[in-house]
């Protein structure tokens, strides 16, 4: 099971929070869940959706050792849950390993229209062998279908316009939009998004489950570890309840310290790309220019993404003694895989090292943690650590739903709608329009 | 040649810069490189140093397919210089390449001490075919070293004592540390750190020249695109010296409007690592606790990371309705790889999409940036734009020779060491202590 500490911030003196102001926030608990209810968010619902899941899978048993490569086409939502997957849960140099240690396909995500990437990864691909994923909520997004576009052109090429079709399966809305079209006239399979899932939430729908299904992730048991969070995310008891303890404290630091940045720093490198999925949930649920009630008030955390311990060697220097203006979030895993790999007591002849000897890796890793947090301290900067005892697909299930949680507290704190994203529209209107224009 | 436009932060209004309050700072610039040349930091002579060019492009002759591996053990400016070279200037999916068409060794970055990592790295390694590269600039680095020791027990159990030896290459300082100890005594091949040149600083030493000279990158053009950018940056014509114009910007945006963070965002996939390298290079040497004077000042700036176009789908949204509290640094680059991959015409049976007919990929990734550019502007955010031809070696010595200038200027802007990191000094201590207790 997931832990959270948060206690030291509460001992940083002027620097950090006072015990009383995050009582004062307590009795929001229950309101807020009936808010966070009204929203209507689809979310919350999806570790129920027994037929989803058993649709995901029965696909995934039907393809399951036709294809040597999976090519995920999609963009921020579409394409962060999946990376987190992969790259949490599977070997950490998957696609680098040879076929008969894999068993599995190779999974690429690509999340960009970078001509390179494209044109380079034709040195890798066997036409014959892949599986192209193509996910859009709207079903329009012109990153994506222009992917689709030229990949559908490309598998036609290379396997015939008949059997092309075999080679794609699309994750998008249940009736709107180009992609939905294409699928019932080519009959080519199709997942639904459910369309009161924010593409930033919708990790445990089939645009994160598919793919990771694909790739022999469990399903289930991302969906059991869900299921257990949201009933603390849910809980109007806040001792319980780590989403609404995480929310107010991220939210009073912001109020009563002006700390705006969030630092998410996971002590596994495997871990590094959930700090990417959390950076899109966190920058565009609660950075609005506008409240619920049509208040100017351009609020926001940024998020930031760092790992330990890495990190450690180029950003704690700012975070020690530059501005007071983050609070840093560790991720800590109990077990790590390879736990006992130790370093080796007799190849150390120098006495200056002579600390290391006999240590673990995963001792190092977790004795660096606990001593930047405590550097952190000294300097008057507040830290906050969630722990889980391995990564796990449990452990990942409730790690999306703690936060997902979280960020639907942070908009009520706000009074913003968090599920919205209306910034992004004018450059959107400007690409299509340039485009039109360059013609 | 690199280009540097930032017009439009005089054209924001009360959210942008007056042109009179940089033109105030130029006078500055003469004084700003006197001292700059006082500090003694060796960065700026590294491309002159023509000795250690052939010392480098000599060993990476001498060892030319010998083996298909090489592992850098490094972390913080010992990792990010060779990952940024490797993804800005090799094929984006190198290591997955079959080994005919690569023709030289795979490349890994170990930049952290995860046991995970190091296990399952040994699915890929076949020792006999392996070259450690072991980089640390004090000798001392307990992660480096740990893996060193860690992977040197290793090699002499895979090749035995005498011929491990043959399977490792150090970088370190010339006299100092317990890594020169052990070339001197194991007649192991020995780069040199030159002393006065930071970690941080040290992409074009053999830090960063080594690994990159390893796979075939040219380390010459590296240097001959540093030397010319390196003109500009100890140019006293401002107009000539983008470095200080960069630095002017980022200090005057902080001083007078309070915008603390310093997002780069390159449109370019394999320019993502740039963005990391530079995250190292701004946070540690401007976020400082006290001035040259002894003053306590807490400055610094945030270095974010961002990716053109796939954050406009993950950040942008906080970029334009959130706090006025980023500058945005885009990297453009006017001719990618496979610029002429295009959207295929035929394919597009849908109106909706008709404006993606028979639009390269190239152009779809310039105009989202322009329209990226646009759209903060209206909503009053200030970007910079810095702009190469091609990502080439040149190009690559270019920039680092540009950010690495500006951060020179901006330690005088802020009357700070840019080149010292007492603040990591006390996590340090601790984790020595703690290590030390735990036995």
């Amino acid at each position: 099971m997931v832990q959270f500490r948060y206690d030291s911030v509460f001992s940083l003196g002027e620097f950090g929070l006072k015990k009383a102001s995050f009582e004062a926030q307590i009795s929001k608990l229950p309101k807020f869940l009936e808010l966070i209810r009204s929203r209507g968010q689809g979310f919350i619902d999806l570790p129920d959706d027994a037929a989803m899941v058993r649709g995901i899978e029965e696909y995934a048993a039907k393809v399951r050792g036709k294809f040597d490569h999976v090519v995920v086409l999609g963009i921020g939502g579409s394409a962060l849950g999946v990376t987190c997957l992969m790259d949490a849960l599977k070997h950490p140099y998957w696609n680098e390993l040879p076929k008969q240690k894999r068993k599995q396909p190779q999974l690429f995500v690509l999340d960009n229209v970078d001509p390179a990437q494209m044109a380079q990864l034709d040195d890798i691909l066997n036409y014959k062998k892949t599986l192209f994923v193509v996910i859009t909520k709207s079903g329009t997004t012109p990153e994506t279908m222009s992917q689709y576009y030229f990949y559908r052109a490309k598998m036609e090429k290379a396997a015939g316009s008949i059997i092309a079709k075999k080679h794609f399966v699309f994750v998008t809305d249940a009736t709107r939009g180009v992609l939905r079209g294409i699928a019932e006239k080519d009959g080519i399979p199709c997942f639904t998004i459910p369309a009161n899932v924010g593409g930033r939430f919708s990790v445990l729908s089939p645009v994160g489950l598919l793919p990771a299904a694909l790739l022999g992730i469990s399903v289930k048991a991302l969906m059991a570890g869900a299921r257990a969070q949201r009933a603390q995310f849910l809980d109007s008891r806040y001792v319980r309840n780590f989403s609404f303890q995480l929310a107010t404290i991220q939210y009073l630091l912001q109020k009563e310290r002006n700390i705006s940045m969030t630092v998410m720093m996971p002590y596994a490198t495997s871990l590094g790309s959930l700090a990417d999925w959390y950076r899109q949930l966190l920058a565009e649920s609660i950075g609005k220019a506008v409240t619920r009630d049509g208040k100017k008030v351009h609020v926001g955390l940024t998020p930031i993404k760092a790992l330990g311990v890495t990190d450690q060697h180029s950003q704690v220097q700012l975070y020690n003694e530059g501005p007071r203006d983050k609070l840093t979030i560790f991720i800590e895993v109990e077990s790590l895989f390879g736990k006992n790999l130790t370093i080796p007591s007799a190849k150390i002849a120098s006495p200056e090292m002579a600390y290391l000897k006999g240590v673990t890796f995963q001792e190092l890793m977790s004795v660096e943690k606990r001593a930047t947090e405590r550097a952190l301290h000294e300097y008057g900067r507040p830290t906050a650590t969630i722990s889980i005892p391995k990564i796990t697909e449990e452990s990942l299930g409730e790690l999306f739903m703690l936060l997902e949680g979280s960020i639907a507290f942070l908009g009520e704190y706000y009074n913003i709608d968090a599920y919205d994203q209306p910034g992004v529209e004018l450059a959107k209107v400007y690409t299509k329009k340039m485009l039109l224009e360059d013609r």
